[in-house]
């Protein structure tokens, strides 16, 4: 009776697991489909006569560019495109340059310009900011630049050569962003949106487990259910998943309910608040085993008014997680804030005789914070 | 004088920052000479005539496979590898099988098998077993069978043309392996092994930090150092870097004092055990801000036992980090156990009238369960 959704939650974690493989199997054949398109280039014998052996590079386009999420495509595509293009003028450069002399200070000019370009680059590679948002297209840009300076060509020839495989590398990012974006996208605005709000639910089920598991009646211990603990571990290390989600949000168009300029880093906040409560909630799981505290039987005394308070705070958690999903401005400052005002109250009432208390207050002010 | 460390800490970390942009600084070198010496390949005239545009290829797998670790490399590398010959032979398969259809029966029977192996081999690169260690494999994989599976040539070319394409992807792998792992090489175990120990260091601080805080006048409370929560959260988030680290570490060769078969999942373990610790130091910290706690002037009476009790708790953790930075068995059952029994008989002593001790309890908890 006390904890309602206990039985309903692995409902829930069944048809999450459904829908996470149902996008699995369609991004497989989503991936499927721009490889056959991509194919038609060599299989269609007008088109490969206009472009010939340079049509590997569209099939290498989707192969490499073609990502989960729509953001991560579209960022690896920009990438892929700006490093390409940057990498073969730079390249172009110092392959005419080279060209002035003759002999080994060819060899030698080029040798210079690959070791310079390289080094720079790979050392910019390490700079986390850089890291973050553009690896690929520096890697790409070092890729390019050293096969353009290397191949000795005459500028005419490169030209055309540059325009060709330009040319097909765009039209391998143009299938993989048409089967990405507009075939059953997959977004990772979507997927930080929602695994945002999960949290809330996660962490209030985490609590309610800890309350349950105190004043649970030592004979059926091993009835207790451990899954919680690993919802709020799940929770706790969120960090560079949510990271990576929010970049890739951050590329992709206006779609559904999000803007262009959407506050993505707000859930990176947010995110990192709730990681603090999580591992708020894996200490009180410590205390609660230590041999410290009192017997389960006197426990039984503070048993009511602890459970009508883990209830509001639960349910205050999955206000706010819910509010978040449907994007509506929470009830928080007409119903929650007076609710925690009086939970702070009687927590303090209760927390004198109590030594667990005292990490429910703190619960309770980070959550507090986390509203106003 | 209670912070003993803390005066050298700040030049730990400068030492700590200098090393690691001397590393960044050796990496790119490195990248910038394996670059040049592959590129001989075309500017030599004898190698270019024997591989000739199939160089092009011992450039791609140098700029591709030079990760900043050797063990990454090795594994990048080794993906490749094997991911080029899978993906060869396989797409061989495809071809010749093409054949045997003429006109539009060899496009389709081509279609189908693309179609099939990409989103085959996509679906199982979604698995996050295979995503830890083989992602870039699949993605080879994929690339390559494509590649020669449209490429509609006799059997008796592709044959030369697998030789030469392989030969050239041997001599950029060459290449990497030769500056990666002869030259200055860069071990992704040594950096396992030192970032494990230096997790104890870091918590030690942020522990003593924590203490001083809660024994601190307010006057001066913007004197406090917050460096240590940042060190506490990083000790925390490093989940995600530990895995990809202990993931590499198994890819690399017997080397210094990590022999075959070291058992790398240990420092994981460790990892976790840390990382709870750290959750509970965080939330250590709300809780000492939390305004249930008494004056502080009343605090000043326990300032002396709590002090013993976290020098102490500070040195047992820098022994065990020493102790696995050096590798020696450190004197845990000698004395570290009658230490901890000591302090815990303190802690009980106090505990009874203070709120706060509770959790330190817990913490010796944490750290008795994780040395025996």
């Amino acid at each position: 009776s006390f904890l309602p959704t206990s039985i309903s939650f692995p409902l829930i974690k069944g048809e999450k697991w459904k829908q996470e493989s149902k996008k699995k199997v369609i991004h497989s054949v989503k991936v499927g489909i721009a490889l056959v398109l991509v194919s038609l280039v060599y299989l269609l014998d007008p088109l490969f006569a206009q472009v010939g052996e340079n049509a590997m590079w569209a099939i290498m386009t989707v192969v490499v560019v073609f990502e989960f999420s729509a953001g991560a495509t579209l960022s690896k595509g920009i990438n892929r495109a700006i490093g390409t293009i940057l990498g073969g003028g730079l390249g172009c450069l110092a392959a005419i340059l080279a060209d002035e002399f003759g002999g080994i200070g060819n060899a030698v000019v080029v040798g210079t310009s690959v070791f310079i370009t390289g080094a720079a680059a790979t050392y910019s590679r390490l700079d986390p900011r850089i890291k973050r948002r553009y690896d690929y297209g520096a890697m790409i840009f070092i890729l390019t630049f050293n096969l353009v300076a290397v191949s000795d060509v005459r500028a005419n020839k490169v030209i055309k050569l540059a325009k060709q495989r330009l040319s097909t590398i765009g039209l391998g990012f143009a299938v993989c962003i048409f089967t990405s974006l507009l075939v059953f996208p997959i977004w990772a605005s979507d997927e930080l949106h929602r695994s945002t709000a999960s949290k809330f639910e996660k962490l209030a089920c985490c609590f309610q487990g800890r309350l349950e598991e105190y004043f649970a009646i030592p004979d059926n211990e091993e009835n207790l259910p451990n899954a919680d603990v690993k919802d709020c571990k799940s929770v706790l290390h969120s960090k560079s998943t949510d990271e990576s989600l929010a970049n890739f949000a951050k590329w992709e168009p206006w779609h559904g309910k999000f803007g262009f300029f959407y506050p993505w880093d707000k859930y990176l906040e947010i995110g990192e608040v709730l990681r603090e409560l999580a591992a708020l909630l894996l200490s009180l799981k410590v205390c609660i085993q230590s041999s410290q505290q009192p017997e389960p039987n006197l426990r039984q005394g503070i048993k009511e008014p602890c459970e009508i308070i883990g209830l509001s705070l639960a349910w205050i958690m999955r206000e706010l997680g819910e509010s978040i999903l449907n994007m509506k401005r929470c009830r928080a400052k007409a119903v929650i804030a007076p609710k925690l005002q009086s939970i702070k109250q009687e927590l303090s009432r209760l927390s004198s005789p109590l030594q667990i208390e005292g990490l429910e207050i703190d619960e309770n002010l980070a959550i507090s914070t986390f509203i106003f």
